[in-house]
């Protein structure tokens, strides 16, 4: 048996805690697996006194993760701090540097210094790992650097954020508003207090430029990604979804054009019969269009200490074995190729859009017209009749808006935004339209 | 860039022209991928002057493929020849003993000589990997042994034949027999002229006897496994699962008990909302149920000649990149846990039981007497109306059997096959019972 793989850790969060529970519940059946046992070193964390319920006697404590980073009784450094920069940015380069192996959950650092980094660890002939970065417990990014290595990926789409899905799902099924919604998973510890990066779909798109890289061999370019969150969508949202044979997810979507890669994160309407519309609650969901395999689907728990430990640990025991790759994006960093853009105004989809018009005559007539001078085709138009509702704020006191519900068929972004400064600008509504994409995935 | 990986080919059937034409396909991103290039260098096929739409004038021709495995001019021998015994095992033994890799797609060979193969190979110092063994492209073996590497496996289960899903999926749709969708599935070439090997659950088998070993680190064992097909499975079966708010599907399932290991390949009966209820036509999935990170589930083509390639170019990779597992099974060969088979009377589940009763006074109180003698309750009986059928049989000669369908709660085997057994002596039942577990999945 070869020496033990020896571990520093940076970060005692609900995953840094799962993570040594792990190690220690399976250490000798990690040993087996791995061919040598996986003993932690060290530890670096703000608060020393907290109980995190794990024993922490005979490891060293470090204040500084630079430190424990770069400390030489160390093969393998375990980021789990999160942030893409200060201590955990430092941390990762002093330990690359340094010549030790990287395992890390961290999206936002690799979102932003992805690319750099990878070069960064060959350099060093060393291993820079990130299972744990994206969806959680899934095995995506072993699945699409080494799996898929014989393929041409066309699509890689999915639900990325646990939280987002949470919500729409309780929406959907107990027929709640957003903001009840949001206040439970905050309850839950599903979201933050500050829920912006998970619902206003950042988390998301973080995910998104890391899987977009692998499956492209692109740089990483988390700027170029079109991001809407679910904060605009409201329960009428996703009742007309459900009526018209539609669920309403977060989706995450990475494509290569002809003039480009696409990279968009916007609530989605997809059919109910399809595979992702069937993802319900805190799960994940990632699936991936190939050339020579097709469509492969992954579906599993996208967050949690421990499926996340589950994550971070196969990392570590791919240094154990000697197999992590060396080319953290699946190909030598210096061979990413640029990011070359697609135009998003070429991007064709079906379209719900939700108006509020003016009940008068000529309204409607003078929207379809619009739509009809920009060459989109409506599927269909639906006038909602606002029925009160228990929860509904008292309509009597309002101007005469009536909800208008009008399904495209598949047209251009440019042309549908085109359309719909038209309509706003008529007057004919109360507000600005507001709408969501269809895709038939 | 490192020298060549070079390889040997046995077998030109639909998977290894597929293999070809992606390596010819994606030589450069090969190359790029794994640091070095992939090349052919000879192969093995009995036919030479067959068009299979590949260039093969570069490459040596081999008549014997134990001489293909035993050439200095190869690094990599890929087994697709299939079947338990003669060339195949033959070929791979002779390979491994010249101490080349081995990639293989052979299910059949591995399920009866797998762990002696797998500490050959390990004896050699070379790696013996079987990814398109199991659910075609879906990459169901990498996961388990890598992904999954800090998990305790708890149970495993999917569908795993596309042919008997196609079938079972076709005659819950279009209300067709077991018979008019087998001969489709036989048009369409997913089934064999001899089908029994699909049909009669055994391909399942071979696929979850090596499902197993993996997940528990077991010996592998296909003998040890109750085998029932889908040759009984009736339209009467599929409606009135579909009544009752359930799917019928062929399943492979293995689950670590408190007294040893449980593997099985039945028809179920699955809970539509299931994940695996939605699982139709040719697809394949595998659920995991593993104590770290919950349920994955992954859903992909289980055959056809490019998915399959996808999943042997990954294997390749692997050994290209110098990351294949030096053990086959996950563990060294010589820590393999011995089979202990669970037994299989103490297996609890539901059953579905379509009993053939005769019209009498007192017959189906007999029949519920008998059940609740074993200890069974007793969730529904349903006594159907025979309804004529277009393609049904006239039954004005026939005596007066009317079909009765039990629905239990939860029971032993033991205590079922009791019952079963008593009530059909006792004379009430024209037939023998049939009857379909019911797994809350």
């Amino acid at each position: 048996m070869q020496s033990s793989l020896r571990l520093g850790l940076a970060g005692l969060g609900t995953v840094g805690a799962s993570v040594i529970r792990l190690l220690n519940t399976h250490a000798d059946i990690l040993s087996l697996r791995c061919g040598r046992p996986i003993v932690l070193r060290g530890v670096a964390a703000r608060d020393r006194t907290r109980d995190r319920g794990i024993d922490l006697s005979h490891v060293n404590w470090f204040q500084d993760p630079v430190k424990l980073a770069e400390s030489p009784d160390i093969d393998v450094f375990v980021e789990l701090i999160g942030g893409s920069s200060g201590p955990a940015e430092a941390s990762v380069r002093a330990a690359l540097n340094a010549g030790k192996h990287v395992v890390t959950a961290n999206k936002a650092l690799l979102a932003r210094h992805g690319v750099e980094l990878a070069a960064l660890a060959e350099k060093r002939g060393v291993s820079l790992n990130f299972e744990a970065a994206v969806a959680g417990g899934i095995p995506i990014i072993k699945t699409l650097r080494e799996a898929l290595a014989g393929n041409q990926v066309k699509r890689v789409y999915g639900i990325l954020n646990g939280t987002c899905n949470y919500i729409l799902t309780r929406m959907e099924r107990e027929k709640l508003s957003f903001e009840t919604c949001l206040k439970a998973a905050q309850d839950l510890g599903y979201a933050e207090a500050d829920p912006t990066f998970d619902i206003g779909g950042f988390d998301t798109a973080h995910k998104l430029a890391l899987l977009t890289s692998l499956a492209f061999g692109s740089e990483i370019n988390v700027d170029a990604i079109m991001i809407n969150g679910i904060t605009g969508i409201t329960l009428a949202d996703i009742e007309a979804a459900d009526e018209l044979g539609y669920k309403i997810k977060l989706l995450g979507i990475a494509e290569i054009t002809e003039t480009g890669i696409e990279q968009r994160v916007h609530p989605t309407m997809v059919p109910k019969a399809s595979a992702i519309a069937r993802i319900d609650g805190v799960l994940n969901a990632v699936a991936v269009d190939a050339d020579f395999v097709g469509e492969l689907i992954l579906v599993g728990p996208g967050a949690g200490g421990n499926a996340t430990a589950s994550s971070v640990v196969s990392d570590i025991a791919d240094v154990a074995r000697g197999t992590a790759l060396s080319a953290m994006m699946g190909r030598p960093a210096g061979h990413m190729v640029p990011y070359r853009k697609n135009d998003v105004g070429r991007l064709q989809s079906g379209y719900y859009v939700r108006l509020s018009v003016y009940d008068r005559p000529g309204a409607l007539a003078a929207i379809a017209t619009r739509m009809a001078e920009r060459g989109i085709s409506l599927e269909s138009i639906v006038q909602r009749s606002r029925a009160p509702r228990a929860d509904a704020p008292d309509v009597s006191n309002r101007s005469n808006p009536q909800p208008v519900i009008l399904i495209t068929y598949e047209t251009s972004e440019a042309a549908m935004n085109e359309a719909l400064d038209l309509i706003h600008r008529d007057g004919n509504v109360s507000e600005a339209p507001h709408f969501i994409r269809i895709e038939q995935l």
